[in-house]
């Protein structure tokens, strides 16, 4: 864990430069926009420990699998989303000597990132090898108006010389991944294109073919006074500079504003794709910085209305919800149903930036509350795109008859995961695609969305079930063999119980959407059933027989579901009862023996109780949370807070809190040490969850939002903003209150505190807290 | 499968070249001598597609483990036997063509290895590119007697032309493995030197510094007469040529005699080994090809007497049982305890050459008949050598106090494979190792090897058992969690029957082996007490307590043991009634669902029916027997031979006969295409097996050897022989009558179809089979 994040509401701060945790702050101060994003690389050239990053959504390569040994059914590819041309680049050289950070003497560094606007900036006083002393203020920003673009405005004060500045804008291209995994690069030059002033590449992603073209222009400004200069164009391959000097004496201040762009053939034709780039390049140059900035840091203060979370007495906190927030806001904006949510967003690159299960379980809740409702349900629809290619993947594996199995881990809809006790066994995240149409649907009321696009999912995804389930003449029962469930120390195990429950849950639920369809869509309904050779008659009556017969392990002793066959017979010891020393197992112990140990990774049977709380009394949850919870260690960063909000529900306040507060400043502090890959973007959702879901207690419930919160005793108030079917909410909790504003024009039907309220439209109401 | 191999009773042969098989051929007429081995490359030069492979027993180098998933306790490289130089060549140019059978049209090939004498030779007439007709006869041999040496006798007749032929004998060291992780050599030169008509290169291995020092020395001959030649030494790194000229007329006949000599120093220190290789080669050289070679068959005709097996009525199966018995005893002569068998012994670099536990399970039955009791007793020493290292692997394991966890992979006593189901969890392994203690002292009557070394790695695996077995509350009873057994298509499933079983053996035969050296070798017995910190008392209470209270799955209503936990919820279809488009499985289904199905790799539960038959009685063997064997998809190359002993001691002699083809000529006709990356050395042991311990009916059971035969109706007769506790017995079984000769100074103790029989040195004795 580290502590060199200055504590402030709304700023990210570094005071004094910390080169150790360099790469560390590249992660936690990056920006994006949810179509590209940046890691906070320097401007400046800098030779000290960096990883360049700048990430272009969507834009991938299938980097060929590597594996020890090869398993049937392996994808041959792991799909990443890559490491693009660097655009922010500015090389400086004062009187011949370069500005490096890693080789200047530093005075008085400060980095900041202002979440309020979405701007990074830097200032500092550096004493190069020529002694000469200069001062530096930068600030930079991905446009969250304008999706392409991103600006940079670079001070450098001669504090005590005069002579020439060199400066030297640029656009590498020529960049790799660093998990690589056969150390190649992954880009090629298309063409590049140098006009006085602005330059650009257009480059190609070997195998996928995307093109996309970056762009740089700029401007000078001495004492605040547009500069002409005379740039010396220099190109190699995947490469272009810009060089020219200005003559400063001393006390001159030397600006260079920097726009760039980033295009790709995503959403333009790669012939247009460099006339476009100049066209957008030119009208943010021509609007200028600040305009540039305003409508920026606007759409944050509109996306911050929608979103925010204040909480009062505690600034640690407050600093670290706001960062969770302002990273689930950079990495999407829903703008486009083809995108999703990498774990590390866009401040790294590890598990390639890929889709995973986390976005229907964790990330999914944030946005339904925090953004406008086709943001969820592009979400969806990111799926339903890709169910020819899950059922292809069905295919791959032995299953027929349209059966669809979702990738663990993906881009493009092909799997990419190559560990078999993962990528075959990990279903259960097949259920959590069917369980996000549902949720969906619950909290917006969409139920339009089953006709076209949800059922066609469920199909395949209840083909897929009742394919996988086998029927055990031994117990008369049906079982679902060799499977991994979200508690990832255990692999290869026999009925799962929270694999078993999201099966027959979809089998159930698609049922009665075909209730439903045939109700209400019959000819929508029927088109489906035709398109995907649906015969309801025959096929359900399995499906039926799976829903009454399903085996589920149970202790009858302790009445408790058990997370799968046999689980009693490991030696079931507390984590508090091992010495720490252990800890974190993963770190610690061989995999053999955390798999036959009891621990618990992640929240499993406990995941399924979160789900579907409504249909267990609390004495069955609180008997299952005191059976589990002692034996989770809570080793991934998606783990407490499914714990944490399940303990807020059961009145377990301080476990409710104790548990909030392990991934509450996971990246700020580097509490895994790991932040230097990037930040853990999706179980930030699960953080807000752990605040809304947990101390909130916010649930929609028969098309009620209901509230239940109560409120740590370490924090005075905190209030959070939520949209529910229209209606914009702020909600107020104190110690003695809970208040609730509708700032929309929406009236929303409320359950607080168990009692039903309709709050209408533009008002507020008070409950007491008792 | 192919079936290009000529039939025939002691020679394997390839008429007419075939070029699309060559690299099987390379395989199959590989020769070894236990110290070094060298597949049949050509010696000349060959474009065509060829694998060079020469292999010095012991040389390894440590290369990085490669893997897609790092899992803690992962070994950090996997050692592996490495391609060593190639002292083979001698390139050939006849009138500045240079002979290469991928170039020229080639008449009347023939390759042939001569099993009998341990003889590899060729014959071919090639038509170059420049039309001049050559004849070609070569013979070469590793030597059995001087197990450092080989010689090359190669001889060319100018059929049609004159000119001048160059020849060029050399030495390339600059070699590499085909299975290299990352691509590298893993060799240095330390030395290289040449002599008129010799040279010697001495090379370092990386990493682990081996040296070893190749040299070569040749005669010429023309027409029988010895040439003088004057040679141009060409060097490059790693590599040394002699050329020279030879002008020959029509119908002259060119032969060149090479001696090649490789000496490692794991036998000689490096600062003399050139000096000695020197020594080795000018003795061979003087000794000349005729007695050198001499003495060499010699030496195999002798291994014949002790391990041939002779089979009437059935040229394919006489032709294969003795490419087994003389690939066999080409790998491992059992001169030196720090050498093992790698599954592909010098015949091909896949498996790294490293030991595995078939060492135990099917090599050393049968080097326990055929080879002096040194041989297996090495075999066990190995183990016992590598005491420390299998209690340091448990160590990473996190196990204590000395327990020993043998590597599933070994060169070195550290672990080498790297799937966590298979490194970590196949520890059944453990216990084979334990057995082969037992085997060998059942069937030498050696009891004396437990105070010394036997006991010490019998308490290292008890104390592991006895750490990795934990209680569980549920059930009362002992369990095993997460283990791999030897049917790899189950990975970590609980209480896998043979492991279990393997388990409570162990601590049983531990406890008993205990009580013996304490009534007979108490001095010894406490002097290893002390050194391994034995707490007799304390740590044997759960041992005890373990074997009294071991859980182990079983089925009331088949009354069958059960593999593992919940195997009876799987569907269980017979191999019979699947498609056989899905055969093999591992072919065409992926991983997780071989992993849920109900079917077997290789022998699991009817492993133990095998090493422990005397336990149960026959209904037992039966009702197991044709419960799993029916979903048996021998899969591997070790499972049918293990099977086909239990059938046939069940009377199901068809059964033995069908299971014992499945591998009886794997090698010989290619049955699984993959005999290109080596034949299965290991696998013919088992096959020996089912000869011996199946048709024959050969046991050793309280000092006494058993004979229980039968005869395939295929055949007339089969004679086996078999050394037993000094005895040297020829039993000849034919359909009437069992004759069994003594032709030794001993006499043996035999109990032949359930009747005790004294037999005397030197007598025969006859039985009738009814």
């Amino acid at each position: 864990m580290k502590n060199y994040i200055v504590h402030d509401n709304w700023k990210v701060i570094e005071e004094g430069f910390h080169p150790e945790f360099n790469l560390i702050s590249e992660s936690v101060f990056s920006l994006g926009n949810g179509r590209m994003g940046q890691r906070a690389n320097f401007e400046e050239c800098y030779s000290g420990e960096t990883l360049q990053g700048s990430y272009i959504a969507g834009v991938y390569y299938p980097d060929k699998t590597r594996v020890g040994w090869w398993k049937n059914g392996y994808p041959e590819y792991f799909a990443k989303v890559l490491n693009a041309a660097n655009w922010i680049g500015i090389n400086i050289r004062i009187n011949e000597v370069e500005l490096d950070l890693a080789k200047a003497s530093i005075h008085s560094f400060r980095r900041e990132l202002d979440m309020q606007h979405g701007l990074l900036s830097r200032k500092f006083e550096a004493v190069l090898t020529n002694n000469c002393r200069v001062r530096v203020e930068s600030e930079r920003f991905v446009s969250m108006a304008n999706p392409e673009a991103g600006a940079i405005r670079y001070s450098l004060t001669a504090l005590d010389f005069g002579g020439v500045i060199d400066i030297q804008p640029y656009i590498d291209a020529d960049v790799k991944n660093k998990d690589s995994n056969y150390d190649e690069k992954f880009w090629e030059e298309v063409t590049t294109q140098n006009h006085p002033e602005s330059a650009f590449i257009v480059a190609e992603t070997k195998k996928t073919a995307f093109h996309v073209c970056t762009g740089m222009k700029y401007k000078v400004f001495l004492n605040g006074k547009p500069v002409e200069v005379n740039p010396e164009f220099a190109t190699r391959e995947k490469y272009v500079s810009h060089t020219f000097q200005i003559t400063v004496k001393e006390g001159d201040i030397l600006t260079i504003e920097k726009y760039g762009v980033n295009l790709s053939s995503q959403f333009h034709s790669k012939e247009k794709i460099l006339d476009k780039a100049f066209d957008v390049l030119e009208t943010v140059y021509d609007q200028g910085y600040d305009a540039l900035r305003k409508e920026h840091t606007e759409s944050w203060l509109n996306k911050w209305e929608g979103s925010d979370i204040l909480i009062e007495g505690d600034v640690a906190a407050q600093q670290g919800i706001r960062f969770n927030i302002f990273q689930l806001n950079q990495t999407y904006t829903g703008d486009d149903a083809h995108l999703n949510i990498g774990p590390k967003g866009f401040t790294g690159e590890k598990y390639g930036g890929s889709t995973y299960w986390d976005t229907e379980a964790y990330c999914l809740p944030f946005y339904l509350s925090t953004a406008p409702q086709n943001v969820s349900r592009n979400l969806l629809i990111y799926r339903y795109n890709q169910l020819d290619k899950a059922i292809e993947n069905g295919e791959k594996l032995g299953f027929t008859h349209g059966a669809a199995l979702y990738p663990m881990v993906t881009i493009n809809g092909e799997e990419c995961h190559n560990e078999w006790e993962i990528t075959f066994e990990e279903i259960h995240r097949n259920g959590a695609i069917a369980f996000g149409i549902y949720n969906y649907i619950r909290y917006t009321g969409d139920a339009d969305y089953l006709a076209p696009y949800g059922f066609e999912v469920l199909l395949g995804i209840s083909r897929f079930w009742n394919q996988r389930i086998t029927f055990s003449e031994e117990r008369q029962k049906y079982v679902m063999l060799g499977v991994t469930g979200p508690n990832e120390y255990e692999n290869n195990v026999n009925n799962n119980w929270h694999t078993n429950k999201m099966a027959v849950w979809t089998l159930k639920y698609t049922l009665e959407v075909i209730d439903f369809l045939k109700k209400n869509h019959l000819q929508s309904y029927q088109s489906v059933a035709e398109k995907r050779a649906f015969d309801e008659k025959t096929e359900t009556v399995r499906w039926k027989d799976i829903v009454e017969r399903m085996h589920f392990p149970y202790d009858e002793k302790r009445k408790v579901f058990l997370q799968q066959d046999g689980f009693l017979d490991k030696e079931i010891v507390p984590v508090a009862e091992l010495n720490p020393s252990n800890l974190p197992l993963n770190q610690h112990w061989s995999w053999d023996r955390i798999l036959r140990s009891c621990y618990i990774k992640q929240a499993d049977v406990l995941q399924s109780l979160f789900w579907f709380e409504e249909e267990y009394d609390t004495e069955t949850h609180q008997r299952n949370f005191d059976f589990y919870e002692p034996i989770t260690v809570h080793e991934s960063s998606l783990s407490p807070c499914v714990h944490s909000i399940l303990a807020a529900s059961l009145g377990k306040h301080d476990k409710a809190y104790e548990l909030y507060q392990r991934s509450a400043r996971l990246d700020l502090d580097d509490y895994n040490n790991d932040t230097e890959d990037g930040c853990h973007i999706t179980s930030m959702a699960g953080t807000w969850m752990s605040v809304v879901y947990g101390f909130g207690g916010l649930r929609v419930l028969n098309d009620k939002l209901h509230l239940n919160p109560f409120i740590p005793k370490q924090w005075k108030s905190f209030c959070f903003s939520v949209g529910y079917r229209g209606a914009h909410l702020k909600i107020n909790v104190s110690t003695d209150k809970i208040k609730i504003e509708n700032h929309s024009g929406v009236s929303a039907e409320l359950m607080i505190k168990g009692k039903a309220l309709k709050l209408e439209a533009g008002k507020e109401l008070e409950v007491a807290m008792i």
